[in-house]
C-alpha cells in the first residue's frame, strides 16, 4: 500500500470536523473551504490529492463557446486528472454560471477522479447527479461557464472558498463540506485523527450515560484517567 | 396547437441548460434568474408567458394588513392571471418577508397558474407545498408581505434575480432554475433546442463508452461526421 | 398546568406565519430570527423560553481548545439550560465555524432543551442529526466555534439573525424558521392565534370550493357575516 | 408663496437627522435612503417633490445605445422633469454602471432640477462635477448605464435605497443623505421640524456649558420647564 | 508618569500599520476593526483604554425615544466614560442608523473622551464634525440609532467590525483606522513598536536612494549589519 | 514614438467612461475594474500595459513575514515592473489587509511604475500618500498583506473588480475608476476615442445653450449635419 492509499484509508475513517480542530492546535486555521456543500445529501466521505483548475471572470472576447476547443480547455484539463484526484475548481465563488454539466462530470467519473469541489455551482443539475460523481458545491445554475467565467490553467495555486489550496495539497470531503490539509501535515493528520475519534467515541457514551460536560469534555484528571483506564480495557 | 402551446411543448423536452447556452450563442448572457431554486425537489419542468407583479420596500403607511383590500392588491393581481402562465414576482430579492402563503397559492393552482417563479420567499411552507403549486423561489419566512414589502402593480416590467422581464416573455423553469426567453426569440430557441439535446445526448453516449473529451465536446470534423452519420442512422 | 405549559400548549397549534401577522398589527415588524432554518426536514413545532448565549468575533489569545475548561465556557452554559427552554445562541451569523457538534448536542438533548436556534452553524452534521436534538441554523461548516468564534456569556440579551432576543422571551419554531414573541406578549398572542387559524381554515374552504380571493381575504362584510354563520355551525 | 415653496422653505432650515426623529415617531422607521452619499462634500440642503425614474436589469437586446433614442429613454423623462423637483432613480443599487454623466446632469441642471437622487451611480465624475448639479450617490463608474441597466420609465412607484418613494412625496437632502416625506404628512413635519432644532440647539448650549445627559435629553420636568422659560425668553 | 500614560505616548508615534505587523508576528491577525475610518481625513493619532458599548437590532417595543430616559441608556454610558479612554461601540454593523449625534458627541468631548470608534455610523454629520470629538465609523445616516438598534449595556465584551474587544483593551487609532492592543500585551508593543518605526524609516531611506527590495526588506545579514552601524552610527 | 507610447498619448487625453461606450459597442460590457477608486482625488489619468500580481488566501503555515523573502516575493514582484507599467494586483477584494505599504510603494514609484491598481487595499495611508504613486483601489487598512492574502506570483491572467486582466492589456485609470482595454483593441479605441470626445464636446456645448435632449444625443439626421458642419467649421 502506497503512503497515499495508507493516508486515504486511514482518513476515511475520520470526520472532517475532528481534522479541523488538530489543525486547528497546529495554528491552522482557515482550511474549511466555505461554500463546498454534498450536491446530494448522504455521499460518501472521499480523500485525495487535490488537482486544481483556475477561472477568471468572463471576458466577451475569451469566454466563448469556441474557448472550449483551445489547449487551455477545461476539456484537457479534464484529461488530465489522475485517478484517485480531488478536482478543486476556484470559481471564484460565482453562483450564476455553472461550471461543468453532465457531459464533463460523466467523463471524470470514467476517469476515476475521486470528487469535485468547487466554490461556484454546476449545470444541468439532473444530468449531473445521473453521472454519478460525487460533487460538492454551492448548488445548480443553468447557464455555461462562459456567461460568467474564463478557464486559466490548472494545476496551479488557486483560492476555493477563501481557502488557499496548492497543487498535490490533500482534501477529505464530507457531509460538513470540503478541508484541506496541508501536505506537508497529512501524516501527522492520520496519526492523530483515529485517536481524537476513539475519544469522543468515549466521550460520547459517557453523555449517553447522563454525565454533565464540565470535567468530562475536555477531560479533567479524573476522566483522563478513566478513559485511558478504558481504553487499554 | 396553438403557436405557444407547440413551443410550450417543444421547450418542455429541453433544459434549461441547453437554452442558455443558445441564448449565450445569439449575445444573451444574462436570462437565469438567480435565487429561484425549485421549493420541492423533483418539481416537473414548466413553460410558460410571463405574468409579471412587481413589490417596492415596505413602508408603514402603505404597507399594511389593510392594504390587501386594495384594488391593486396582490390578490387582485392573482384573479387577472390567465390559466397556462408563470407568475414572476420581483421582490427585489427580499428573503425576511414571504411574499404568498397557502391561500394564495391555493387559488394560482386553481387558475392553472403554471408556476410561480420570484427572487423572495413564500410563507407558511407547509400550506404551500399542500397548495401543490410549483414554486421556485429562494425559500421560506414567517413573516408576511408588508412585514418587509409593499405591493405595487402586475404585468409591468421587473427585475427578477437580476433579470429584466416583462410581460409575455417566455419563462422555463426546470432544476437548475427558471430562464427566460425573449418573446422575439422564442420561436428560434424552440427549433434549434430539441437539435442541441440531441447532440449532447449522442456526446453523452461516447463519454459513457469511453471517449477522452478534446476533438469531441466540441467536437471537430471527424466527429461531427461521426455525429451526422449516427443521427441520419 | 402552569401559565407557561398552557401558552406552550396553544401556541403549538399555531404556525409562525399566523404568529407573525399578529405581530405586525400589534406594530411588531422584525420577530423573525433570519437564517434559521430547520437542519432536517421536517422536524415537529416547538415552543419554549429562549436560553440566550453570546459569542464574540475569535481572538486567537482567547479563543483556544484550552478556553473550552474555563468557567465561562459554553459546556456551563449548557449545564445551566432548563428543560423545556429554547436555546437561542448569537453567532454573528457566522457560517464558517459551527458552534457545536455532536457531544454539545446530545448533552442538550439529555437535559431536556426543546430545541437550539442559531443564526450560525453546527459541526459534525451527521453527528448532530443521530443526537435527535431539533435544529435551527444556517447549516453545517467543519470548524470549531473557535476557529471563528469567542464565548462570552449566556441569559443576557443578544442579536440572533437580525431580531433582538431577551432572556425569556418565548420562542417557537416550525418548517418557516423560529419566531420570537416578547415575553409580555405571549398571553395575547395564545388567546389571537388559534381564533386567526380557524378563520384561515375556512377561508382556504372557501378557495379550494373555487371562491375568489377579492371580498375572501380580507373578508368583506358579507363573507365576514358568513364566516361567523358557519364558526357558531 | 405656495405650500410647497412655504414647506420647502422652512424644511430648508431642519436637518434630515431631525425629520427621521419626527417621522419615526410618527411610527416611519424606514425613510432614509440608503447609499445616497453627497457626491462633492458641502453640497447645500435641498427640499423637493419626488420625479422619479425606473431600471431593470440590462439585457442584450434592450440595453443598447440605440435604446437612447427610445421613446421611453432616460431622455424624454428628464425633459419632462418640472423645475424645483428632486430626480429620484431606481437603480437598484447598481454599482458598476453610470446612470447619468456629464451632458445629462448639465441639461438637467438647466431645467431647473434641485437635486439627483439615486442608490447607484454616475459616469464621468470629472464632468458631472462640472456640470453644476447636486448629486446624492454611492459614487462613480465609468461604463454607461446600457452596460448594467435598462431604462423602464419614469414618474411610477419606485425603490431607492431600500425606501419605497411615490411620485410627488417629499424630498429632503443634506450631509446625512437623502430623506423621503411621505406626501402626506409634509405639512406636519415643517410645523414641528423647527421647534424640534429650537429644542435641540438649547440642548446643545447646556452640554456645552457642562451639563450631563441624563435628565436632559431628553429632560425632565425641571428641563422643560427651563427650556420653556428660556423660548418665552 | 502612569504606565498608561507611558504607553499611551510611546504609542502615539507608532502607526497602526506596524502594530498589526508586531501583533502579527505574535500570532494575532485579527485585530483591526474592519468598517472604522477616519470621520475627518487627517484626525491626530489617538491611544486609549477600550470603553465598550453594545447594541442589538431594533425591536419596535424596546427601540423607543423613550428608551433614551431608561437607567440603560447611551445617556448614562457617556457620563460612566473616564477621561482618556476610546469609545468603542458595537453597532454590529448597521449603517442605517446613527449611534450618536451632535449632542452627545459634544458630551464626549467634554467629558475628555479620546475618540469614539464603531462599526456602525453617526447621524448629523456636520454636528458631529462641529462637536470637535475625533471619530472612527462607517460615514453617517440620518435615521436615530432606536430606527434600527436597542441599546443594551457598557463595559461587556463586545465584537466591533469583526474584532473581539473587552474592556480594558488598549486602542489606537490613525488614518488606516483602529487596532486593538490586548491589555497583557500593551506593554510589549510599546517595547518593539518604536525599534520598528526606526527600523522601517532607515529601508525608506535606502529606497529613496534607490536600493532594490530583495535583500533589503526584510533585510539579509549584509543589511542587517549595515542598519546595526548606522543606528549607533 | 513607439506605438505604445503613441497610444498612451492620445488615450490620456479621453476618459474612461468615453472607453466603456467604444467597448460596450463592440460586446465589450465588463471591463471596469469595481472597487478601484482613486486614493486621492484629483489623481492625474495614466495609460499602461497591465503587469499583473495575483494573491490567494492567507494560510498560517504560507503567508508568514518570511515569506517577503522568498523568489516568489512581492519584492520579486516590484523589481520585475517595466518603467511605465500599472500593476495590477489580484487581491480578491479582500479590504481587511494591505497589499503594499510606504516602502513598496515608493519602490515602485521609482522604478516608474505609471500607477498601481487593485481591488483590495494599501496599509500605512500617510506613508502610501507621501511615496507620491498614483494608487487606484478600495481604500486602507492597517494589517500586512499575510494576515489575510498568500502572494503567489506575477504575469499571469487574473481577476480584478470582477474584470479578467491578462498581462500587457492597457489599463486606463481617472476619476472614475481603472478600465481595461484588451491588447488587440488598443489601436481601435485610441482612434475612436478623440473623435468621439469631440462630438460630446459639441453636444456639450448644444446643452449649455438650451438645446433639448431628444433629437441631439444620440443626435437625428438634422444634428448630425450640424455636428458635421461645425466640425469641418
Amino acid at each position: 500500500m502506497t503512503d497515499d492509499a495508507r493516508i486515504a484509508d486511514v482518513l476515511s475513517q475520520v470526520t472532517t470536523a475532528t481534522i479541523t480542530t488538530i489543525l486547528l492546535k497546529k495554528g491552522l486555521r482557515n482550511v474549511w473551504l466555505r461554500g463546498t456543500r454534498p450536491l446530494r445529501p448522504g455521499q460518501p466521505r472521499r480523500v485525495g490529492r487535490a488537482f486544481t483548475l483556475r477561472f477568471v471572470p468572463a471576458r466577451e472576447d475569451l469566454a466563448t463557446p469556441e474557448s472550449w476547443s483551445s489547449p487551455k480547455s477545461t476539456r484537457a484539463a479534464i484529461e488530465a486528472m489522475p485517478e484517485g484526484c480531488i478536482a478543486v475548481v476556484d470559481a471564484m465563488g460565482v453562483t450564476d454560471a455553472g461550471i461543468f454539466g453532465d457531459i464533463l462530470c460523466a467523463r471524470m467519473q470514467k476517469k476515476g477522479v475521486a470528487a469535485l469541489v468547487t466554490d461556484g455551482v454546476v449545470r444541468d443539475l439532473a444530468g449531473v447527479l445521473a453521472a454519478g460523481l460525487p460533487v460538492w458545491c454551492q448548488g445548480a445554475a443553468a447557464p455555461p461557464s462562459v456567461a460568467g467565467l474564463t478557464f486559466v490553467n490548472w494545476q496551479e495555486p488557486i483560492a476555493c472558498g477563501g481557502v488557499a489550496v496548492y497543487p498535490d495539497d490533500l482534501i477529505v470531503v464530507d457531509d460538513d463540506g470540503a478541508v484541506l490539509v496541508p501536505a506537508a501535515l497529512a501524516e501527522e493528520v492520520a496519526t492523530l485523527g483515529p485517536e481524537q475519534e476513539r475519544f469522543e467515541s468515549w466521550i460520547m457514551g459517557e453523555v449517553q450515560a447522563g454525565a454533565a460536560l464540565p470535567g468530562l469534555y475536555p477531560p479533567n484528571a479524573e476522566n483522563k484517567a478513566r478513559y485511558e483506564a478504558a481504553r487499554r480495557g
